[in-house]
């Protein structure tokens, strides 16, 4: 493959060694670095958010409650989550007063549900893909609930076709059209959690907005992996995650952004004052008197390691030239490490399987679920290990982690590999097959 | 003052300088610790926290993903919050399953509200102290107005007789007596952050239960600062937040209680992957099926490095031997400042100021609106400036600012000083009526 000249930037980030991530068959490279292609899950730590968490340690050491307005790095505590503000909105393609850091994902969505779900005995249903990320299963059904309604009724959920694993544009857009007038809201995950698909959000949003919807997006896998431009495609709301492609470390602070048309109509439906005006928030009248636009969904005070981490690593983003650099990088990474796959003896073709694996039999292989063309995926491919429901797949995360191949495993079959444009080179898309191959053939070995 | 032996435990922690604080008048001193009487505010930073933290970064730079379940301190992320509940179980007066390690103080107070604040046409009030902490008084009325129920008439304030600043018990218990019928929720802060007054908050609580209300509180200034008997009390709910007396930094997570006798009957109104049966949670059911106890309202994984800051401290309290002694050093600490500025000749008490200051006249001066009784109060003294609404408070305050003595300034007259147990020292608080003095001094002679 041919990288872009400037990226990975491997050396602003640390890398787990091979023998830090418990490596235990490469004992000679054992200080080389661990082949992570994780970041779909947690992101590394990229240097300069341990240089920005160790200098707000310091400021609290040495000034504490004064760190709040007069900071010797003139980031003020009071104002910290708002220097996160304009990366995040040019990372999801927003204005600066559509987006705001804060809180975490399920959090947020709830917030964003509450202020936009207003079931009507017409106007009801919630439109979600199925098996969307469990959180967001008890969300939807909870918010159901909170109005009285009954989950099963009320959470609409696209299935992808049988023997499919992912879901058709012509389908989303079909059922959006067909039970339009009873969708209330229409929110779906960005990039799907489990199959890696990169849903096509400006066609959905659009169909969504024609029926009458509110529609929203859950970015937990979506953010800082593909380019997205929510203000132009008239997406409402949305909400992320930052522990995942933004690096901002394990349970870091979240994001959420709301369109600016929403900002006469729509008020936060429970209100703390730090979505109060700045200016007089500390004056505290006993008015509530919203910032104007997502900032006004502030509740509390946010945790100021937490922006630090995250702040190191949105400046890392800048450093790269941000997501057009880095979406390109991220498609020939991935397309890489895909094109090796498909040489594996091992790999099937998705479209093979159901007759090479009748009834559940045949020899171990994979396949991958993920859509093959680029602009209906992320950084992320799904492997779906063969026959399914064997136990295949543990072994073979198993063997891969002994050779310091750091996926996800997904029960029962799946195992997610990303490499990421910020820190994954060529030479771990060649490892990860490599030893994705001796997996097989040892296991292969062992049943003969 | 007689000292308990072991306390403080200054050595455990960071204590800016004066020169870092900006105490430009103290020039020979400049590298001497400040007089940080601001820990009702932010709790300074002890050394053990500033040590779990750096641990953490370290495990995210040589593990990844790996610390969610495999930690080389034992201290999975996926677990680590519990870490955190046996420590605020006992210093709050609970079982460890009625406490959860979770989210901000407003947003918990939101959940709070959210499951067990059910209006009913008889029974709908919200009875608070007035002048409640802005963002608590934001958040009821945007609770009340979630119910479509006008503010003004829901939200239930309890103000201090003519004249007087603190709430008389007997005027707390009468209100809930004679209104008890029509008074869903009773909540106050168990500290009022303004006043420093402790309020009875056992006797309310059987007052409130009496009468069927639901009784919950705002421990924001109480946690860590007085000792506490949730369960025993019968209190249903609490929240507070740990960036105050728990030390935790700023923007730091918070915590919730919920009394086990609730455990049957309510449920999170909305609910997150993070409150389900960790037995089941990366099973990923699509059915929420709640932890039982406060841990049931978790709804997103929380930031490990905030919660790593918050255990250092924790830490840090059990080798000071929890609250028992700490409340002890606590009143000493206070009663001696309290004893130091009595002695002030600029101290005027309470009961003559309103005859001292007719009309607002009268030489500067300041009185104190906290409590005597030191079953009233916590660590913090407020100080009123006199006369009021003259601006000698902001002159004090900068004059005390430049001796290097941090308190905490709430226009337009008062400054709260709050020595804290597990820090500061008897010379701290000489220091502060010292330089009190010598502020006033200075602003007769300047005025003469
Ligand atoms: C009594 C009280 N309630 C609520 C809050 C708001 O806290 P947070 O910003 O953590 O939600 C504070 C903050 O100082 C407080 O003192
Ligand atoms: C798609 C999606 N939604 C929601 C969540 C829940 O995130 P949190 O625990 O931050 O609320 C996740 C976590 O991985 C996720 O991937």
């Amino acid at each position: 493959m041919t990288s872009t000249p400037e990226l990975p930037l491997r050396n602003e980030f640390f890398l787990p060694t091979n023998s830090e991530v418990g490596a235990h068959r490469l004992l000679n490279d054992a200080d080389k670095p661990c082949t992570y292609l994780c970041g779909n899950s947690l992101g590394l730590m990229c240097k300069r958010s341990r240089e920005l968490v160790e200098e707000e340690l310091g400021v609290w050491a040495t000034r504490g409650v004064i760190g709040h307005f007069d900071h010797p790095q003139k980031r003020d505590w009071v104002g910290l989550a708002d220097h996160a503000r304009p990366y995040l909105a040019e990372i999801v393609g927003a204005n600066e007063k559509e987006v705001a850091c804060m809180s975490t994902l399920t959090t947020n969505l709830h917030l964003m549900m509450n202020s936009f779900y207003k079931p009507t005995s017409e106007r009801y249903k919630i439109l979600c893909e199925a098996k969307a990320f469990p959180s967001d299963q008890y969300a939807f059904a909870s918010q159901a609930q909170a109005h009285g309604l009954d989950p099963v009724k009320t959470v609409l959920e696209l299935s992808p076709r049988p023997g499919e694993y992912c879901l058709r544009e012509e389908d989303i857009l079909k059922v959006i059209e067909q039970d339009g007038p009873s969708i209330a809201v229409v929110i779906l995950s960005g990039v799907q959690y489990y199959t890696g698909q990169w849903f096509p959000m400006q066609s959905i949003t659009q169909k969504a907005k024609e029926q009458g919807c509110i529609c929203g997006w859950d970015l937990a896998h979506a953010v800082g992996n593909v380019p997205l431009s929510l203000h132009d495609w008239d997406v409402d709301f949305a909400v992320w995650c930052t522990y995942k492609y933004l690096n901002s470390g394990p349970g870091g602070i979240a994001g959420l952004y709301v369109h600016e048309k929403w900002n006469d109509s729509l008020k936060p439906k429970y209100s703390g004052w730090w979505g109060h005006d700045p200016l007089t928030r500390f004056a505290m009248p006993s008015q509530f008197s919203p910032v104007e636009g997502a900032g006004g969904f502030q509740q509390s005070n946010p945790s100021i390691l937490a922006i630090a981490s995250l702040l190191g690593s949105l400046q890392t983003f800048r450093k790269a030239g941000m997501m057009a650099p880095l979406r390109k990088q991220s498609i020939l990474l991935t397309s890489y490490l895909e094109k090796l796959l498909f040489q594996s003896k091992y790999f099937v073709p998705l479209e093979e399987v159901s007759t090479k694996y009748k009834e559940g039999k045949g020899p171990p292989g994979f396949t991958i679920i993920t859509p093959r063309d680029t602009k209906d995926r992320g950084a992320q491919l799904s492997l779906l290990f063969l026959p399914s429901g064997t136990g295949v797949m543990q072994q073979i995360f198993e063997s891969l982690q002994s050779h310091g191949v750091i996926g996800d495993e997904r029960q029962p079959d799946v195992i997610r590999l990303a490499p990421i444009h910020l820190y994954t080179n060529e030479a771990d898309c060649e490892a990860a097959a490599q030893y994705l191959n001796k997996a097989f053939d040892e296991f292969e070995a062992q049943a003969s």
